[in-house]
């Protein structure tokens, strides 16, 4: 079996080299995929690609059209899909693509701290599996292999 | 035609109240649905029908699993969803709803204040329609039955 | 907001009857289906339509043709399922019915005594909601119309 | 042509591998999976990655959720499902799963002994083929790569 | 409960009618479609209204692109489709029809008399409920609403 | 039967109006849909809503994404779609939304004159009906009703 | 791009084999499935698998039952479905097969004589392409890769 | 990640091969197709499969209905569409293509100049990107494996 994982969730820190590095010393048969973790380029490539725009709406719509036709393609090869969330930042992006998956019945799992119970409580109960840790999320993957 | 919304966002204010009162003025042919306002009763839920719950996280699951059963009731039987975010609360909800309404292939209208283009323009290049005020989203509807 | 709702499970008792008595009190926009709730009608309905049949293989294979067409009809209709289990019978079209509810992306409502838990887990799991009692669940309808 | 096989049923003997074993002999290029067989791990696995629950029914879900990913994961993959059913144990999982695959349109062989026809009819006629030895559900195989 | 029925089958004697007359007396919600049953006008609808055509062939084509359009409307608009098979004609079109009807998951009546069950064998174990009469599937639909 | 027909074509004549006033003469059960026919009100109700924009792009952007938002609910509750081709106008979105209809799986009814017989030949080819009149097209619509 | 084609139709003469050794000159990758072409063995296969059945009837279904989980499985796997009709036999599994791949939406290419115009004028305005020879849907093939 | 792109477009000159040699440059796992370019071949193929047809609009159904049997199989396996579109021929076959892709879900880049943003404007909205130059729409390909 092999599965591919798409990884939703911020790109500020290292977290999918941490689960990926995990994963590989499993051996197990996964391929993992995500947003455009260079925050600058995922940013910029808009202006990169199609020339300045002339307001910062229409540099980030240009920007965002890439990164959802770039999300798209990865999501539709994705046999599931696991979102982190953590204390900081909006994380919108990464609610919009947990219930992309939802809603395209992508199994889920939903990676989150406790002090987040209450406010992802409808998003948990959506998810197949909602664990805390990096580690977990990677057990439970190992497990499917078992 | 008749056009069933579904009205995805926070439940503290009357946001849904003044759409729906100024969309009475238009005479349309247009029938709303939403989460829970009653956001004691949403967070209550769970125990009220369950029982006491042993933990925060069990209160919050049982909640939270008879908000979702109603919120897909809702959804599926509608024919467009509008998304409205604001500065405060995360909001998650409202971007998961969002996601499920995308890979439902339901047409979106998004409602967001201009301080959160950069951080809403994924949601927003995925959306329909992006407008700022509720009034614009009326505005849309009301177009949509010319 | 009509609803329809398809009730899976034993047909020896009036539970059914109770769910939509208790409903019409709330006087709420529900319809109810459900499985031919006359046992001997049920299991007789294939030899009484197609004629005698040469053993209890066909005979039985003949009534539940007939007894699945009116189940895949009314569940094509239903908005959601309602699926009881309780400790006598095997009820293993009561699992079937919520699997197929499952793979259809029907919400599903499960109703099982305390000392089913454990034998009910995954299903569990996989539904919306699970209670305890047709009260409970008939609490859940009634919050979907709030 | 490839096929890959979901092996549905109890987890209690060895059925699977005598399947497996069989089907080796035939050198066909057939793939199986199934429930976590290790009945024990498959029961702790909640506690195992999440942590000691607050009670069993907690304990049971979070086993479950975990169960579920794995299943859904494969139940996808899978080209076709086999759900085998014995006199023993509720085999509710088993219901659950084979209506999961009529739901979702997978080809489904049910493997029952004569003394379930009666309770199993329904189901029964709802699988493409119906047979009583788990050497007549491998024969079938067989036959398809004939 | 308000059911469309599709009544594939051939147009040259009165069966549909009878099948009406029946149900009728039954009083049940019940309505039907079914291909033009005016024969002629079948044949001649593509001249009549694209003109004249340069060879049969193209007559054919013409007539037939029409009433595929018709019956792609029924169809879709179809909760199950009752498919009758007799002795006489080709009854290509009725075997189409019941594959699309399998293709599309409706619910399927067949229809045939005991002379043709070996010519039938497969698309009979394709539909639900195979019968031989027009009053046996109308005691099916019966059964149905009991 | 009520049929729901979504309108494909340019917005610079009457053609909608002439279809249903003939449609009206033979009192069938037809609802129709379709673009903006106010050309300038097609073009403007960007800015309309969403105030002054930049530069022209965003203009039509802003014009177009309430535009689609509007079209996608038609199409959606669109039993069938016609598609009118004259020898004027790029006639793009017609193309496009025959396209849609098409990927949607929904029956099409293609209007063009003879002398664009070559450049539409695929489109034609995956039209379930090809004529060259207004008239022609409501005749297929009369037809079916028979 | 490799394609796989089911090749439904009569299983009396070698018409595939004559399909499949043109194709291989070719060199193309193209792999091919089809209905079990022993016919003897398709006949018997429920009774070798099941056992001695009470009667033809279920003779009948139980080796259809095989044959039909069989191709549901090939079918499920093709690219694109064609479709043999000829002068002898009823051929109504061929009409099935067709049926069930517009409904699935797979691309189909019929072959029938000319002396078979008419009572294919349907099937053949619901298929991708029409032709009168093996040889002619073989250069179909040829031209889909070039 | 591989990626199979279906390039829609005219076949009048060589924007295929400049994109698919810039390509390769990059050294992606990219696959392209798209439309037959030979387009004498693609306007002749009906009859020199099919044999003379009686007039123009024969020979062009033939034409059409093998290069429509065709892109239906690539679209099929494609994960993403580009749709270019110049100031020359009508590129009805161009935007009918973006509408499948649009109607089936699949991600899409438009190319266009700026002359045509008018008359694209909502085939641009609907498109996930769009972009003026092939080699935009290759920066955005090597993006995606970025």
């Amino acid at each position: 079996m092999t599965l591919s994982i798409y990884l939703a969730g911020q790109i500020h820190d290292d977290w999918r080299d941490q689960l990926k590095s995990k994963a590989k010393q499993h051996d197990l048969d996964l391929k993992f995929s995500g947003p455009q973790e260079n925050h600058d380029l995922s940013d910029d490539i808009g202006e990169q690609i199609l020339g300045q725009q002339p307001n910062q709406i229409d540099r980030d719509d240009a920007a965002s059209s890439i990164n959802n036709f770039r999300t798209q393609l990865m999501m539709q090869q994705a046999d599931a899909v696991i979102a982190l969330f953590g204390e900081s930042y909006k994380q919108w992006n990464t609610a919009m693509d947990a219930g992309i998956a939802i809603g395209l019945n992508k199994p889920l799992i939903l990676i989150r701290p406790e002090s987040l119970v209450h406010p992802l409580k409808e998003l948990s109960n959506k998810a197949n599996v909602t664990v805390e840790t990096i580690d977990q999320a990677l057990d439970v993957l190992v497990y499917t292999f078992k």
